[in-house]
């Protein structure tokens, strides 16, 4: 059964045609730069991938041809539109009303786009998407898969912010989490890895790509996570700082005459790896200038594996232990050098990274030695398949998700 | 040798007349609300407290009065200023420029002075009540004891924050610390309590007061601390809200129209405890309101207790462990039940708090089972003490500081 995946971001379309039945992706692409005359369309597997430039004024547009490529010729993987069983769309916030996905009907775009408060740029863009197949693929169901509905789970103590009370109630501020998607495939497909049940197991999971965030999942259940009531919160990422103290942004106001646009645009994109390093957010690149002698790029590299480090530290302690860590995204499944920093000297507390597993490359696999007490993982996310998974799940319903 | 020390607020002049070689608290009092018509002199030991209403219209005054106090009556603890040796002060902020207490010169003075930026109402009292002894008693010599010395030996990475490089330089931005004087005392306390040597033990510090920090203290080198470039960060507090997502700092302002000024007042004064709960930032207050089944009171307990929990885990983190855990502050010191929430689910983690002994009052104690692979460890903190102490060695060249 087909089951298209879209992200629909402020300008770009992100897409993967899976079939979850033989888990298989059957077609994925990406339309970038929408709304601009510079978008391409970049279509195909690993190697046969083509770029074209087109373009492409609105979400609509980029669906259109999207769905053309999908269906029209020699190599579409499909007939027609038809074999289209059914869309599943992320959403990045999905606020208090959504505990889990949900079939898409007037009254869930309706909350969609109330919570677009919260997060503007990417619910607005969810709707553009959502709309887009609305007009192109009537009547084929639609289901909604969002960041945050996994860590509904979180209890009040650690969900609540210590703000005023009222001020939490007024403007709906708690802790909402992100990249929710992910933190639950990678668990899950841990204990698979693990041959356990996830519901018996106390997992940490980072999720360490340009965003980062980690999670602690106890039985099965989100306890706590390092996003908060934005993606901002938490970890030191590519270009964001994480959590710092909220007084140096009433500091960097007043002194540098900042506006709070320009004060998120210093949190959002100047700060985390690239404001350290002052070299670049991609911590490949800081790497080989660290191994240069750059001294920058080093501290940069030793703020972002403290950073890490600490999270772990605050879940094991939120746990009362863990039995395994679990990591995913571009650091977390490539970077052999910055998972030792982040693991050196955790020896004590059961955690015993594997040197030479840790050296190796591949896919599922576990990287600490036979003697840790403590098990890490490495899990490549794969949150389109999450959302296929979900959407079918609700479709049919196969299961309650 | 008698050490008269000093700790001046913007509105008031705490001070405690200590016999340094017999290790004995001859006098102490506060004079409040200096540069009021309400002002007031409370001056004794324990039961021998009187509380005279006087007006002191700035801290010369203020000292004056102290001064006379100590000099004149039946119950003065001096015949003359003379025998005062020397005088020490309390500074909030000493900056990048001081690793250790100083004795004050015209240099010394000025360094306050410029670091009065990073700390504008601490550092301005703290000259006001050093110019009011160099009015008065001149001729004494004086030592600045500060907040953020202990925390120099901070590593690079665990005192910059991933905000972009230039305007950390710019603008001195790093994570400075506070009650580092207190952290320091009751380091060395514990390690007397454990007959062990504090360059042998890696222990995490908590002063959990109005105010909260907590201190990972590696082989007698502070290496992290939750107080930042300001005593806003980290823990949720009495009355500060601690570590928050900063992009709530910005939310927040654009949608009530916050100035930085008010956003501080939210942030420093209506959050923490006092802001979830609605009721107080007393923690008895709130015990008591919670016994009684008040839901924003329990979930005000629950939201600390979890705040000092997960500090307490990434500093386990970040050592590699940890041989004593210590406790100091009005909070740490006496309210058994927030001990036994703090400690709730870490046995798997070696530490092990003694149900019986946590419930005893008492003064320095072990409160973990003697199988505890953790020590817990009640030490009432004394900063005036630590001050003393500090001015005695600096002033009679005992020890290098």
């Amino acid at each position: 059964m087909n089951i298209l995946v879209v992200n629909a971001g402020s300008s770009s379309l992100k897409y993967q045609l899976i079939d979850v039945e033989r888990q298989k992706v059957l077609a994925k692409g990406l339309c970038e730069r929408v709304g601009t005359e510079e978008s391409s369309h970049k279509h195909g597997i690993d190697d046969n991938e083509v770029v074209i430039s087109q373009p492409m004024k609105n979400h609509e547009v980029a669906l259109g041809i999207v769905l053309q490529t999908l269906t029209e010729g020699p190599h579409a993987p499909l007939d027609d539109l038809s074999q289209i069983r059914a869309v599943g769309h992320r959403v990045v916030q999905g606020g208090k009303y959504f505990a889990s996905s949900a079939l898409i009907d007037d009254e869930v775009i309706a909350r969609i786009d109330e919570l677009a408060e919260l997060a503007p740029l990417h619910n607005r863009a969810a709707l553009s998407g959502i709309q887009a197949c609305r007009t192109l693929m009537p009547g084929t169901p639609m289901v909604a898969v969002f960041d945050t509905s996994f860590f509904h789970s979180l209890p009040e103590h650690a969900h609540m912010y210590p703000i005023p009370y009222e001020l939490s109630q007024k403007h709906s501020i708690r802790r909402y989490g992100a990249h929710g998607t992910s933190h639950r495939y990678i668990a899950e497909r841990a204990a698979a890895v693990m041959d356990e049940r996830l519901r018996d197991l106390k997992l940490i999971t980072c999720h360490l790509g340009n965003g980062c965030s980690i999670t602690a999942i106890d039985h099965g259940a989100a306890v706590d996570t390092s996003m908060g009531l934005t993606p901002l919160e938490g970890l030191m990422m590519g270009t964001r700082c994480g959590s710092i103290d909220p007084a140096i942004v009433l500091y960097l106001m007043t002194h540098e005459g900042y506006t709070p646009a320009q004060m998120d645009d210093v949190m959002n994109r100047q700060s985390g790896l690239l404001g350290v390093s002052g070299i670049s957010n991609d911590l490949r690149t800081i790497r080989t200038a660290a191994e240069q002698g750059d001294e920058r790029a080093i501290l940069a590299y030793e703020m972002y594996a403290a950073s890490a480090k600490k999270h772990i530290g605050q879940y094991i302690a939120v746990m009362g232990g863990v039995d395994a860590i679990v990591l995913a995204g571009g650091v977390g499944e490539n970077c052999d050098r910055m998972r030792r920093m982040i693991f050196e000297g955790m020896q004590p507390l059961g955690i015993v990274l594997d040197e030479a597993r840790n050296r190796e490359r591949g896919y599922e696999r576990e990287i600490s030695t036979d003697e840790s007490a403590v098990r890490i993982i490495i899990i490549p996310t794969d949150e389109e398949y999450m959302i296929a998974q979900d959407t079918y799940n609700l479709v049919t319903g196969a299961v309650a998700v």
